[in-house]
């Protein structure tokens, strides 16, 4: 059987892109990325989609790869590529080779490469050496990212590592080493595979200067084992709990077919990619179009703290690494309660073979309390529902951090997408007794510091057909008068998106989102069908407008931005994050087409967030 | 054994107070309202408390009751008198006859009377014989609260009734009659128990005057049936909807003991009352004081149709009927699931009688997804956590409307206040084919008037001792310069609350508001242990200042209220809301003693709610 155009790529498909890209070059040495489908555009799939949703076949679009891959030159400065494989005609249809101001997202493998790097350079073990670590302690290094290149700063490919050191006396590997960190931090060359440079971190507190190092030779001496392993744990873990069972004795209410997904009148598919995780596609509710596409875009990260490299902490966690590559494999650590269906995804190794990724989505569904109740109370009679969701999920971890994303389809017509942040905070060591305007000391010796998830979900509508319009409405107090003779009536104010724009959530108005399709209306109301959200009102980013922080995230700076379609425009800050000093061709750029969006196809990026000043309660796993 | 300080009057004290305030009154004819526990002054609860607490036994302090009641007078106006009866002595300790100019909260009694007086009225049965409704059809009161005073109206006792038909073909007395509303509200002096006017309606549209009655004798013949009991509705109910069951084959993990609730470090104590429903006590997390005393202290419900008597619409769910007075049997309708312990309240009859009102709180665990999970990518160990929540929870039925209050307490010390709205959303008659300026046709003939929902919650805090203040935190952007100099850096900027006061929201800054007790540290982050709270930046009261629906509300328009503790000051909106003209004695006369509320007994209040303007699919149930 043919795939469906959704489908995600298989690995035979992905192993034959990667050979038909290595017989197109024949003498280089090449270095694989990511290999993924290549949606079709967009006109394309509405016709097939249209076609299947009558009941007919209809020819399927071309099936596409796009590969990502390196082609590595006599200086070891790599070339990045992507070109897009024909896989029904076994053809390239185009290759692009990208200006080498821009990164490819980075591969785990690259990660990989800076700890061994670490480990051979010298530069590393000399500062290693300055430290008197306690017995039995040894350094980790964490890679992150490099961050947004420093004004002036020539733009070769970099990592660092956060360094940490970890007690390895239990013979535990999972020992928690965040609890120990170490104020030094390897910068690697990519290309060249060496450490370049180690960027010292000040330690000092509220009366010191920026770039007090203050600290002893004996660096981890004031800290303290924080462990959450249960293993590990002093105190064990909590007895008192008694289990609490989800049975589904019928089993799930779901079907599944391939990428295909029916719950209660829902019928969409669900794909997976490694920068974007799980997408949901082509989504109908009893038996009406709702949305063409529902993604999460983007999320950046930048840290508040102004000493020395930290300016440069700032990730993009789509962009940069890709969460379909840092998605857990969900099957592990039993992760949801009832009956669960699991999805794989497929990889890419540096050499361009498919590996399968198992279990990265999970699909379950779960009680979420009452639905709906009324009492007559004149009868006594009550009718009260249960609400039932089906939840579509994905968790990524990014070094210390994990973030659980889901898609939720309630009972009603109605879909939230979820997030929720847990993992470990990010700290630096601090001096015994000291206290930060960058922070808080959340384990003696260990500042958490100050800093944004800003998170972008973009939405491609597809309210009973492809041409949709934004319009806001927000509900104003009205003065007393003709109209309004005792004061309590208050005016619900409409604004048609007209052409493509952004603007920001305004909850003392109740500014509401709505997008409708003008060509129906509603029988019973006589206003166009349609489907509104509420922009969440959460602080957005916070760095100067003139900080790299700021230029390289131009999406995270306001809630709602309206953009006309275009195929292939799909991440929030843009394609190429990694380094980045400024946004290019995220939501910014798509508004500055300044396009038509009234009754026209258009998609909506909602912008999210929170401000994440830590707590000690947030210690050791939030 | 003598009950706690904090347990609610048992029937036998009830009716011992009632005995007592008869023996007092011997030639009055007396019609009571509510007897129930009359907590003890703060000052002498605590120390209570404190010795309980150290695992001795404290004397208690002095049972009290407080009687509400009407003395009849021969011209049948009554006069409202608030007794506290020493329950110890057997004594009246005081007694208040309030101010006519107030008046006394209704009872479900008052109800019935309206709806008996309907039926005997000449006005009403002329009014309804106006109308031609199809056969089957009966007319149906739904009584309401007067609402404020229009300017200029005698302040009598007045009642006033909704109008519906109801399709009485079924047989089955649960037919929605919501579906069919009638244009007119017949208003009973509840003195005289006399229908005094019939309010006429209009049922026009946008381009009508404001007081067009457009509609014809046959008034719901454009109406449609809209059954929620299912055995009524015709398409029945879902029947792809697989069971999912919570079993908890071990039993519950908490201990209840009469009013002692004890789960996962917490320990607290619930008490019930005819006015705010479940009153959470004396909260303690980890042996710490926590909380004195967290209750839902009022709701506002005002609708903005400007039209004939819909200004004077406005619902005080709390100080007008009474949460508790409203509070549903939760074993009918089995609304939760897993294993659920319920608790009793007491109401009071009309000759002042105590009697059970069963289940009215219900307490279970439930699972809230994943509590925290960190996977080490290193070793690909997921270590992951359930969510676990107690919920204390009680649900009102206010007419057509359902709130769902709920109090969460977490595994992690947090505590959530939950408000969810069901039930049926308010309609009125509206012409053929016409749509509104104030609200939406949810269903032919039924428009459903905009609104607001506005709540307040009392936290009066005990964070390690009943010292306490309140900061306000916020985070800003910082300009670039010598402390930032590459302008990553936003400062975290903390204001105390020295005097009462009141304040709003403030998301774009972040703005959180923080419960401290600066007599305590905490030994890792050197910062005062507290607790915070973000306020939702929900829209205020949108009603003119000048109005009605203002001036007697003023607690719901501002998100925070800072105040000094004061023994019987529970109720944001005033003590007496029914008819009110002006909110008196409410948070903003607290704020404006001035008080001192650094390192002191101080009372934060939490306005939030919602702007309802409805939707087609809100319907019939939201």
């Amino acid at each position: 059987m043919s795939p469906h155009p959704l489908d995600i790529l298989s690995a035979a498909e992905t192993n034959a892109a990667r050979d038909l890209i290595l017989s197109l070059h024949p003498n280089a040495v090449l270095s694989f990325r990511e290999i993924f489908l290549e949606e079709p555009p967009k006109q394309q799939l509405i016709q097939f989609l249209t076609v299947e949703h009558a009941g007919k076949t209809a020819p399927a679009p071309t099936r596409r790869a796009l590969v990502q891959y390196d082609v590595i030159g006599s200086d070891r400065v790599p070339e990045f590529h992507e070109s897009v494989i024909n896989l029904d005609a076994q053809k390239r249809e185009s290759q692009t080779v990208v200006d080498k101001s821009h990164h490819a997202s980075l591969t785990l493998s690259e990660f990989d490469t800076l700890v061994e790097v670490c480990t051979k350079s010298q530069l590393f073990k000399e500062a290693c050496a300055e430290y008197q670590l306690p017995e039995g302690f040894e350094v980790i290094v964490e890679p992150w990212p490099y961050g947004g290149l420093s004004p002036g700063e020539e733009n070769r490919r970099y990592f660092q590592g956060l360094c940490f050191a970890r007690d390895t006396r239990s013979g535990n590997p999972d020992s928690n080493f965040y609890a120990f960190p170490l104020p030094f931090i390897p910068v690697m060359d990519a290309h060249k595979q060496e450490i370049i440079r180690i960027d010292r971190l000040a330690t000092g507190g509220k009366s010191d200067a920026l770039d007090a190092k203050t600290h002893s030779k004996k660096i981890i001496d004031h800290c303290k084992s924080s462990e959450y392993v249960p293993e590990l744990r002093e105190k064990g873990t909590r007895t008192d709990l008694k289990p609490l069972n989800v049975l589904q004795p019928e089993g799930p209410s779901f079907l599944v077919d391939g990428s295909l997904i029916e719950w209660q009148q829902w019928r969409f598919r669900v794909s997976f990619n490694p920068r974007e995780g799980a997408v949901i596609h082509d989504v109908y509710f009893g038996g009406r179009s709702i949305m063409y596409r529902l993604s999460i875009s983007e999320m950046t990260v930048p840290y508040a703290d102004p000493r020395g490299p930290f300016p440069r902490k700032q990730a993009f966690d789509f962009g940069d690494g890709g969460a379909g590559n840092c998605a857990n494999n969900l099957s592990l650590g039993c992760d949801c309660l009832g009956v669960i269906k699991y999805f794989d995804g497929i990889v890419t190794g540096p050499d361009g073979t498919a590996k399968v990724a198992p279990n990265v989505i999970c699909l379950h569904e779960q009680d979420n309390g009452i639905g709906w109740k009324h009492t007559n109370w004149r009868t006594g009679r009550a009718v009260v529902t249960r609400s039932r969701e089906l939840v579509i999920q994905f968790i990524i971890t990014l070094a210390n951090y994990e973030y659980i994303f889901a898609y939720k389809f309630d009972q009603a017509g109605g879909i939230n997408v979820e997030t929720r942040a847990t993992g470990i905070v990010s700290v630096v060591n601090i001096d015994t007794g000291k206290t930060s305007l960058y922070g808080n000391v959340v384990s003696p010796g260990a500042l958490a510091q100050n800093h944004q998830h800003i998170f972008a979900v973009r939405i491609d509508p597809a309210i009973d057909g492809y041409e949709n319009t934004v319009v806001t409405e927000e509900s104003h107090r009205a003065p007393v008068g003709k109209t309004n003779p005792q004061g309590n009536y208050y005016e619900v104010r409409q604004r048609v998106i007209e052409r493509s724009e952004c603007f920001d959530a305004a909850p003392m108005d109740n500014r509401i989102v709505k997008i409708v399709n003008r060509s129906k209306t509603n029988p019973i109301s006589g206003k166009p069908v349609g489907y509104k959200f509420t922009p969440a009102p959460t602080q957005l980013l916070l760095a100067d407008p003139d900080s790299v922080q700021s230029k390289r995230a131009l999406f995270a700076q306001h809630h709602v931005w309206v953009t006309k379609h275009l195929d292939g425009e799909l991440y929030a800050g843009g394609r190429y994050t990694l380094q980045s000093q400024n946004e290019i061709g995220g939501v910014a750029d798509a508004v500055k087409r300044d396009e038509v969006v009234e009754n026209a196809d258009v998609v909506v990026w909602n912008v999210f967030g929170l401000t994440h000043n830590p707590r000690v309660e947030d210690w050791p796993v939030m």
